[in-house]
């Protein structure tokens, strides 16, 4: 229960009318004597008057919010990615309201209905959701629009796209070249839209190259550093002579798992990760791998479904952002 | 402009009164058949009915909401502290707005009256912020209570506590226990109260054991990866035996530059870090530092602050976390 500062009380303390300070803060400056808008406007930064936004809200029916959906927070990637909504957002007078789903069914469906709860006027979900008809009827009745990130919409919606089987047919094209003929693939156990697409382009690579990729050579953990590490000596049972990590995050877990086991990168195994988070540069040999604009697709994301709040009868927006290989030490050319 | 969907439309489809449903979503259900009460909650799913937040807000003046200040979600060690205030202000029927302020005063500020604005019953405040007084001033005025984390507070207030003074000395007994007589600190250039505490703790310890730490011997740089990188050289200059990095981002960077310089961790030169984050145990070689308790400081905030909000009257709170040394692989035994 807070007890916050009014206008009355500001008009109070300047010695004016609250309809003065109302049209002062209003911008309607002309009306007044400079030092009387000087007074004012000094005022309420001293006294941290914030008009209510609660009931503008009620009035707008809008509280200026997007509800955004991400797996994990802890991931470098998502951090960068928030980054971007966030100086978007915030350059539009938009809130982020930040939750991070832990990939937990209960949570997800939690933070929904607390977004629609505290009027948010969108959504952007990067989170794996596992039942997206369900979020997409609810959001729809209560005629929320959302945009989904890596993942299918159930419907022709807005959509920010990155070319994963692309970055996936890129690893795989320059392992190839480097002479690589047995390879592993440290997927996820639950993969998203685009996961499925990064492996799907790096498999199809190698089998037009006449490589095999079996079943056994593809092992799936969780997305993380520790999921990573955990799933190293599966991997290493294969006897690959290089590893593609589905993401930075399990290629830095691998990283621990290939040293613990006494072996060198890339002398002994060579490995790719997929996202260029910035630590890639940072971990000995530095990381070779896809680099995602994070950011902007943080500041996309949050420009498309701004735009769709403010005009929701906009054509369908479809932007495209392009990945690239980063070649760094990871990789070492094998000769048979 | 969204068209929320309202008691009325769930009243319609449920053939029951607008009454009834308000009750069995009160948790009247005694009143009704169960067969009543199955349909209602059933639908209140299916088409996702959410209470009109803002209304109620706007009676209770509280949007059980609170607003939290970190200076940069990219550090592995505040992602972890916010997940902490995350999962304990769940468990209370609270949702954290979370603002990286970059440490840039403007965003500080407008994040600060944005949380104002949208009603935030208290705020965390683990940012360094240039103007203490200010903001204690708007806070106080509106009537918000506030904690702050690793910084002094204006006036006697809440204060989760981690004693950092202890632990800037166990490293520096570690390093000296070693042999370690030169040694360098990278420390931050804007520090707040908790870094210089460290660092205090660290330059007495020395001084209190014979060993002088000149000024030169102290390298000032950016709480980053980045900035622990940029300050590699300057940190060489002074041929230490070891480096006290001041957080583990800071020590990372120190890695990279050091490998790019071509000498080797621990033989050339040994490095400690602080805070423990996930990535000490993952780098060549894996870091020695000192645990911080992340997710406990942010249960821990969230905690005091929920109280505080709930009761004003309340005693000053005051808890004190602990912190431990964590020996690893990054230090040599020094032998002049």
């Amino acid at each position: 229960m807070t007890k916050k500062v009014t206008i009355t009380d500001l008009a109070k303390r300047a010695n004016v009318s609250v309809t003065t300070v109302s049209q002062i803060l209003n911008g309607k400056d002309d009306r007044f004597s400079s030092k009387t808008v000087k007074k004012v406007r000094q005022l309420q930064k001293e006294m941290g008057y914030a008009p209510d936004f609660n009931a503008q809200s009620l009035i707008r029916r809008s509280g200026r919010t997007i509800g955004v959906l991400v797996p994990n927070i802890n991931n470098p990637f998502f951090s960068r990615f928030l980054r971007g909504i966030e100086s978007e957002a915030m350059a539009h007078d938009y809130i982020p309201l930040i939750f991070g789903s832990n990939n937990n069914q209960k949570l997800e469906s939690h933070y929904l209905f607390e977004s629609i709860r505290r009027a948010a006027d969108g959504m952007i979900i990067a989170s794996a959701i596992s039942d997206l008809s369900y979020i997409d009827n609810i959001l729809t009745q209560n005629g929320i629009p959302y945009l989904l990130i890596d993942q299918a919409p159930v419907v022709k919606g807005d959509k920010v796209d990155v070319n994963n089987r692309l970055g996936g047919a890129l690893l795989a094209n320059y392992l190839i070249k480097k002479g690589h003929q047995r390879v592993v693939v440290v997927a996820d156990e639950n993969p998203t839209l685009n996961m499925e697409e990064r492996l799907n382009g790096f498999l199809e690579t190698y089998r037009k190259a006449g490589i095999p990729v079996n079943d056994d050579q593809i092992v799936k953990t969780t997305l993380t550093k520790d999921g990573g590490y955990q799933a190293t000596n599966q991997a290493l049972l294969q006897k690959p002579t290089a590893i593609f990590a589905i993401n930075d995050e399990i290629a830095i877990g691998l990283y621990r798992g290939i040293h613990e086991a006494g072996l060198t990168i890339p002398d002994d195994i060579s490995i790719v990760g997929y996202d260029d988070i910035d630590l890639a540069e940072y971990i000995t040999p530095k990381l070779t791998t896809v680099h995602q604009p994070a950011f902007e697709m943080g500041t996309t994301a949050a420009q498309l479904i701004i735009k769709r709040i403010e005009n929701q009868s906009e054509p369908i927006q479809r932007v495209s952002l392009p990945v690239k290989l980063v070649e760094r030490q990871s990789v070492e050319r094998k000769i048979d």
